[in-house]
């Protein structure tokens, strides 16, 4: 699939000899990312032949400009274990990029001195794709000055938006999260809409990409004749054919479920929120949330009835208690390949998942270069939406499906889950303090 | 703890000849109310001595005037065990009360006609308080006019506001998922809050009782330090207050995390919404639903930083992946309860819940009158809010802790929880047909 040969470190450089490794977490978290961590650790401490220390960053790229740093090297069992349970990013992510090299050289002045500073000669960025190219960049900035450093991306987000790869680490377990308490609701709504609520909506992220909309669909396998609109943030919204559908379910089953993409526009492409609730930000983007609630007004509005909405936002992202097997398992998969990938001396490369079983769901991993996937973004696809934009398709089904597969039991204490903060000292700071943010 | 001896039959009627039993279900679910529904129609038909049949209405009373019936009584063990890990109220609820007797005799008649053709002489209702009192005075009705009844309310209410009661079942699991839910997103905050999300806000059911937002606080449990508000609504918001509070978490700790119960109120005693998401229904109250995004607004206004805003909505009232065992015990002991208080002869009660041990809790029943608690209201006591009326304290802490306690595994199939809708006939009709609403 990966139209030009991965990057190997001697196309680039010639081999590295500096051999202690740095990984980093960037961009939005998953519920299983720190497998992805747990996985590049317990790998690289595998290899103590090809290895020496192996350090964190926190806070992404903006702590190894800031030199804050986390020796691993003697990280205890226990504490792995930990690691593979916890929700959000165990070593803190970062919404923080780099700026192009010729507007802030003295920034990738600063990462080489750091990297010359700790012998790093492999780096491991665990975030999304414009990330992972911008780690790439400083790598080959690196190499380019003298010292040469391996960087291999790791992919995650719950967005699945990661193109050329079959799912992205992180996907599996939002999906499971949404298509279960979707369910649950649907339930709820069944028992009640006789004299109550006949219009629930829940609202689902995914700025451009439908794919976790898409995925409260999984509760057809369930309730297979349930009255289910789906509106993915990939077609436009049509208010009176979605109101036609709604009625019709209304008035043959009663009620009506629905999910949306937190992104959904209208046909002038305008995002679907309630006017006041929305804000522009530091990023100058508008910030979502409030499409359910648009979406049960106008329900409300056009036919009087009782509508009710839910929200999950972040609890999506990072309910660590109900996170798919597989998810998890390709999580940690993906940390494993990317050390591996190094060791096999490939540079700039993300590995992606290719399918190689459906039943059961086997893969492995292929690398392919950040360039290659970093400006792409993986919609979902015609043949996944049906004709009418407001349903899921038998294929998107058979897609789905064995990514939410398997149960992981999570750790409970005293009647929650045992995940409290895990705490890293940094090393001490050997370098003049640098200010990431002016 | 209450005043007046219970009901019995004995005291209002004379002995009940009619031993068939209805069961029905009202008001808003639990993720547990069907245990009660379970141990009813299991101890009912453990009792083969003293019951005959044993129906559920559909829809509650209102099923009982349209005559919409289930016989129950050769229920299979494996529909039993289903019913048990059901979310949503399996024998569908409503919202849907009686006039009062003056007002529409012709509705008590009609429930009298469908209880004599049905030799009904147990009516256990599943429901809110003012839901149960109706129940009794249909039961009254029936005694007065010739056919005893006994009727013994069951509660439930995810709200926690039963009066006399130590506790509601259905709270505990509610709680449970929201102090799960919110540790998950708080962990998620934390490892983002340094370039990205500084405030993270969740909105709890609760209109008047602020239990549900309280249980966020359970976090504590998990991360001591946290820099946690809670808004109960026993409490007006005092913005200038609020803005302090937070202020003050973000610039010590990076961030803040909130829980808000939907019913606050201003100092003027005006639900905080947004104001165009307010809209007034059928029963002419203000749907909630909007007020974490109402504070995550101002908040950003102010502040100029980063909020994120959850609205678990009806996942937190189904969530039967996550259930306390505690809780789920509970409502099965209620439902057992109410038929052992038939049994011993009492009218027009309530089993509420009385502790014997904390640590493990232990419970037992006491049997109260319906009219004592039916217009209470148990609201959040001022020793469980902190003076600033923006925590909890360690006395809600040890109030809430035992009530969540336990995890019971839930039936998995093919990745989602195994809880497909379960379907019942209803007999063949043998009065005329009645429209309940008209």
């Amino acid at each position: 699939m990966n139209s030009s040969t991965p990057h190997s470190i001697k196309d680039t450089v010639g081999n590295n000899t500096a051999n202690n490794v740095l990984y980093a977490q960037a961009g939005g978290v998953s519920a299983v990312i720190n497998a992805s961590a747990a996985a590049v650790i317990e790998t690289v401490l595998g290899h103590s032949d090809r290895f020496g220390k192996m350090y964190a960053a926190l806070n992404g790229i903006k702590g190894v400009l800031e030199e804050r740093l986390i020796d691993l090297s003697d990280i205890s069992k226990d504490t792995l274990d930990a690691i593979k349970y916890q929700p959000g990013a165990v070593f803190n992510a970062c919404r923080f990029d780099l700026d192009p090299l010729d507007h802030n050289p003295a920034q990738y002045e600063r990462v080489l001195e750091v990297f010359k500073t700790y012998d790093i000669g492999y780096f491991f960025y665990n975030g999304g794709n414009g990330s992972m190219v911008t780690a790439q960049k400083v790598a080959d900035y690196c190499c380019a000055n003298g010292h040469p450093v391996q960087c291999v991306g790791i992919a995650k987000t719950i967005d699945n938006d990661l193109a050329i790869s079959h799912c992205s680490p992180g996907f599996g377990s939002a999906a499971k999260y949404i298509a279960t308490s979707f369910l649950e609701a649907t339930l709820d709504t069944i028992s009640m809409h006789d004299t109550s609520t006949k219009f629930f909506i829940m609202e689902t992220m995914g700025r451009n990409a439908g794919w976790l909309a898409l995925s409260a669909g999984l509760i057809k396998d369930v309730i297979p004749d349930v009255p289910l609109i789906i509106l993915p943030s990939e077609r436009p919204f049509n208010q009176q054919a979605f109101m036609q559908k709604a009625e019709q379910f209304i008035a043959e089953k009663g009620y009506c479920v629905c999910a949306v993409s937190e992104g959904l526009q209208n046909e002038n492409g305008d995002y679907l929120t309630i006017a006041n609730i929305e804000h522009t930000h530091e990023r100058d983007y508008t910030q979502l949330g409030g499409v359910g609630h648009a979406i049960a007004r106008i329900v409300n509005d056009q036919y009087d009835i009782k509508t009710h909405c839910a929200i999950p936002d972040y609890l999506q992202r990072s309910a660590s208690h109900l996170v798919s097997k597989t998810d998890w398992q390709m999580a940690y998969d993906a940390g494993k390949a990317a050390v591996e990938a190094a060791i096999n001396g490939h540079h700039g490369v993300l590995p992606i998942i290719k399918v190689t079983s459906t039943e059961p769901l086997q893969w492995t991993f292929e690398n392919v270069n950040l360039e290659e996937v970093a400006n792409l973004e993986k919609t979902v696809p015609d043949e996944f939406i049906t004709e009418d934009g407001m349903d899921l398709t038998p294929a998107a089904l058979e897609y789905l499906r064995p990514l939410i597969q398997g149960e992981r039991s999570a750790p409970f204490k005293n009647g929650l889950p045992n995940i409290p903060v895990i705490q890293f000292d940094c090393v001490a700071q050997q370098l003049p303090t640098y200010h990431a943010i002016k």
